[in-house]
């Protein structure tokens, strides 16, 4: 069964081009803004419309796959048997909202619970980053580079400030000691596109508290690809069923920030 | 005298876009980086490069003008008669080096210390912000509309983790309650970026303790047009011939800010 990969491939590549052209072409309508579950949590129509639109393109496709999806049109799933599309429509809302841009389609897909295909779409950029398992990371159908062991004196590291602050998720003081050894933060607002951009080498490490698994699927797909580790910040693996903390790098990094900052 | 700033935004933009098409040539080329004042602190072979292409076409073009730059191709300057050029050849040099993204060419240029026309060019995505004394902002030549006035509660505010940790430039308290009280906080990493994004309504604050000449002239003159608010964290005018703490925003925000969170 070379092919089936290829052909999974095939469509998911078609799909995301056609969910970028109607996300772009959202930007000339009006859009409805809805708050999920805090006020900064927001959701979009157009949110709705894409994740809507690619499990109406799966489940016509290939009616065995199984789909989890942010926005409510996937399935309920109590096992990772068979293949499963793990879906963000559009990850970054706040940013889509606010800025037109810094937000990505998020695609992984696994079976058995195996990562096999991912992809994270920069939209307006027209940004593709894609691996499929065992052939490395691709950048616009161009290969990259495998990833090189940093250590945190050279990383710039993604975090968003509100984990360097007092927090109700986790003690901040060791991430504010990481923080203040690396070469710098960046906060960029989307999970997806911040994994994409450590996949590719632009940033040295990425952390959160908390992430779904359509943050984060299509991203630690690239990054595994690309050769850099991906666990939560135990340094266990992540569960595609329930939500979980992300410590995403490239080697050497990703090790010296376990062992010196976050284990105690 | 109507046509002497038709004639320098004619050259500033010829000058733009080579600069623009240097640097990307850059990339497939070895880069030289070394350290300025900090070890975080990065200058490279090309942003010098850019700074020597753009005074020499300045002093060649118009040798009556003054230059501000950041790599030491520019004019000691004790006063700011006449007009002055004040440029950041690559504005987010570790960007640069790291990503060959999220950095800019920044310009604004003055006549007696008044701003006429402002240029911040993100020169991987071709996105020009520019704006000329009277005339609006415009994003690749097409006109932004004004700034309208927000509230923190529903403002994205651009400020890096370092200020939000203790530092030894500021009380980051206030900051810290800032942060909380907003929608969301970023960090992108260039302060000409950022300060673009504020005139373009897509973050709608920017603060730093400490910005050179360089690193605010061409935005804040973009802000300034798009009808937003550039001061120091006391409220106070920039001043183009020191170092500067930066609070750009748009209007409502920005007097949010300074009343709540920022005066004692």
């Amino acid at each position: 069964m070379a092919g089936k990969w290829e052909e999974i491939d095939h469509y998911a590549r078609q799909w995301i081009e056609e969910a970028g052209r109607r996300i772009r072409a959202s930007f000339t309508e009006q859009l409805t803004v809805e708050t999920k579950e805090s006020r900064n949590d927001l959701v979009t129509n157009v949110d709705r419309g894409i994740e809507q639109f690619l499990a109406e393109q799966i489940r016509r496709q290939f009616p065995g796959h199984h789909l989890l999806g942010e926005e409510g049109f996937g399935d309920e799933l109590a096992v990772l048997d068979g293949i499963v599309w793990v879906i963000d429509p559009i990850d970054g809302t706040m940013n889509f909202v606010h800025q037109q841009r810094h937000f990505a389609v998020s695609i992984g897909i696994f079976e058995d619970g195996i990562g096999q295909l991912g992809y994270v779409y920069d939209v307006v950029f027209g940004e593709l980053y894609s691996a499929q398992k065992g052939r490395g990371l691709f950048f616009n159908g161009k290969p990259l580079d495998r990833l090189q062991p940093v250590a945190v004196a050279e990383s710039v590291i993604a975090v968003n400030a509100t984990w360097l602050m007092e927090n109700r998720r986790l003690d901040h003081r060791p991430l504010v000691r990481l923080a203040k050894a690396a070469r710098g933060t960046r906060s960029y607002g989307s999970a997806a596109l911040e994994l994409a951009y450590v996949a590719a080498g632009r940033l040295d490490a990425y952390i959160s508290p908390r992430l779904s698994p359509w943050d984060f699927a299509g991203g630690m797909i690239l990054i595994q690809e690309a050769g850099g580790i991906v666990t939560n910040l135990d340094g266990k693996p992540l569960d595609l069923l329930s939500r979980n903390s992300v410590l995403a790098a490239k080697p050497g990094v990703h090790e010296e920030i376990l062992q010196r900052y976050l284990q105690h």
